[in-house]
């Protein structure tokens, strides 16, 4: 950091996404990326026509592509709020609803980047601890005088409160916005979207980067009543006018427009982790009840660091966290059968040699 | 706005871009783009193979795109930032540079985004008056105990300091940060980049929107002393990791490795704005002498917004600013030799007609 920096920032520790070695091809199970390409109306899409027009700005309103959110979920064009990737939406809205007023409540163990929200914008939060089963009880965030921030299913456990534990959350806190975020909803939970329609104070925010074959095209959305969504704007449009690039809008469009191949890939990753979880658990591997296009798994002798090192030294990248309680879980991302052929495999292959890397 | 969004917000006043309709075609020399689509290899670059990838996460250090950034200015790639337009690293370097301590300090003609970033970020800020002929007197920017941002060339008026000059405001703001936001230095004046290697309070700011014809793409980019990058990655690492997505990567690698297509592009707009400031005068305008890819006219007897509208109604779009001093004069972008010809014709006929719509 150099001398010039904001002494606000000096205990900010900024967010390590998952490793994206550019060196060595991988069996890349690391970063819950799908392991099918976008639709063959995307490929189309972006055409030599679209790439001619970089030259011109993209709409800053991204109408097209909000119309057809808007059409896909039932409701309002109004009620649409695209952004540079979910975390965008995710950093606007601890900007927007939070303040030295108003903290933030989240899990303790979740998605790692709402701490990360928090500490830049100078935000006291409460984390609060999962139960010992890994799940959230709703009712620690009953009347929480806070934004409450919950993911779900949640990451990196991969489970999901029923929408009827969500609405209740939401209900319980009429003067603070609850912010869902659904990154992984479409592998197995319940959406929240519709209950925006009824309750003025949910935020439901969600990506193309899963279930749709896009974290490379960077391209989120959150779906609100229209004043919370006025207040996402009022934040885009003092940083940044111009947040979704054109081919990434124009690839969301087409996204849309091919929705039963992406309903087709969810189906086929959720049978792919029902098939991978019998694997791992025939290995003696123990795993949440993941709703999600990943498994968090642990195994009943080995180090999850230790596993998560032999499988890199051949050539299979998955996520390892440090933190105490999660640090013997590996978190596993549901790629295409073959994929998870090789993990079991190889995984078969450490075990036997008692872990030798 | 919401009942929930943060009281801190209640003054801050968005920024306004320049008008990107939707509905019909016009001769658009309202937001700077470039006449000319980008090069041709930036449209072979896309190609489905790229698209496919999409499935992936971006690289979120941008490796080989700053490799050639740096190769291209002559510096490592540890002086070299990304970012999802160069809005977002001005938004970057508010955030990192300014605080309730250290406040900023910019002319008050300029790019309208800065005072709107010092809102948003709650930064008290001196907005110094341009001189008589929209110039900008170096020394009122020397001491300031502040972080300073200047537009070199400045907008609207396209009005150029000399690199001496540059050097100067930093030389004498060793405590502070100094923002040099070069949007428009390829169109003819001089960049501040090789003083970056002997300062270490000097970060400019650059873009690919202009000179690049990749608006549309959004990429922007910072050059600094080593320890100013590492602060603009701890706010990036902080929000959004993967900030530039993959297929704007991929098209900024391949813009660079046909700079000298862009070099003959800069050089037909620095002719075609040559030609048409000379028919303004013909017509009865004034301008400042603009080294940027837009003209800055008033005419000797009809006012500015009467001029934008006479134009939009002929399909011509033009910047009007209604702030004061500038209230009289269009920034006019420089477009192709074709658009301008329209543009004088459509001029002649206006004021032929005593301003008629």
């Amino acid at each position: 950091m150099s001398r010039f920096i904001s002494r606000r920032f000096d205990s900010l520790k900024e967010y390590v996404p998952g490793e994206q070695p550019q060196d060595k091809k991988y069996v890349k199970l690391n970063t819950n990326e799908s392991p099918y390409p976008p639709a063959p109306g995307v490929i189309e899409r972006i055409n030599d026509a679209e790439v001619r027009n970089l030259k011109l700005y993209s709409d800053p309103e991204c109408r097209r592509l909000r119309e057809m959110l808007a059409v896909q979920y039932g409701v309002e064009i109004g009620n649409v709020f695209v952004s540079n990737g979910s975390d965008e939406s995710l950093s606007f809205a601890f900007m927007a609803f939070c303040d030295a007023d108003c903290g933030a409540i989240f899990p303790d163990i979740s998605y790692g980047f709402y701490k990360v929200y928090a500490n830049l914008y100078g935000i006291r939060y409460t984390a609060v601890p999962l139960l010992e089963d890994f799940s959230i009880r709703p009712s620690d965030y009953y009347n929480a005088g806070a934004t409450v921030v919950i993911a779900n299913p949640n990451a990196p456990t991969g489970i999901a409160l029923t929408i009827a534990e969500i609405e209740e959350i939401v209900k319980r806190n009429p003067d603070n916005v609850v912010v869902i975020d659904e990154a992984y909803v479409d592998f197995g939970a319940e959406s929240a979207v519709a209950l925006t329609k009824k309750y003025d104070n949910l935020l439901v925010v969600q990506t193309f980067s899963k279930s749709r074959s896009m974290a490379g095209a960077r391209l989120g959305f959150a779906i609100g009543c229209e004043a919370l969504i006025a207040d996402l704007n009022k934040i885009k449009f003092s940083t940044n006018p111009y947040n979704v690039n054109r081919l990434t809008c124009a690839a969301g469009e087409a996204t849309l427009a091919a929705q039963d191949y992406y309903n087709d890939n969810c189906r086929k990753i959720i049978e792919t982790r029902a098939w991978t979880a019998e694997k791992l658990a025939n290995l003696g591997f123990s795993m949440t009840d993941s709703k999600a296009n990943f498994l968090f798994a642990k195994h009943e002798s080995m180090d999850g660091e230790a596993l998560y090192l032999a499988l890199k030294a051949r050539g299979i990248l998955v996520r390892h966290f440090s933190a105490d309680r999660i640090s013997p879980y590996l978190r596993i991302t549901v790629g295409s059968p073959e994929e998870m052929q090789a993990l079991i495999d190889a995984l078969t292959e450490i075990l036997q040699n008692g872990g030798t890397v």
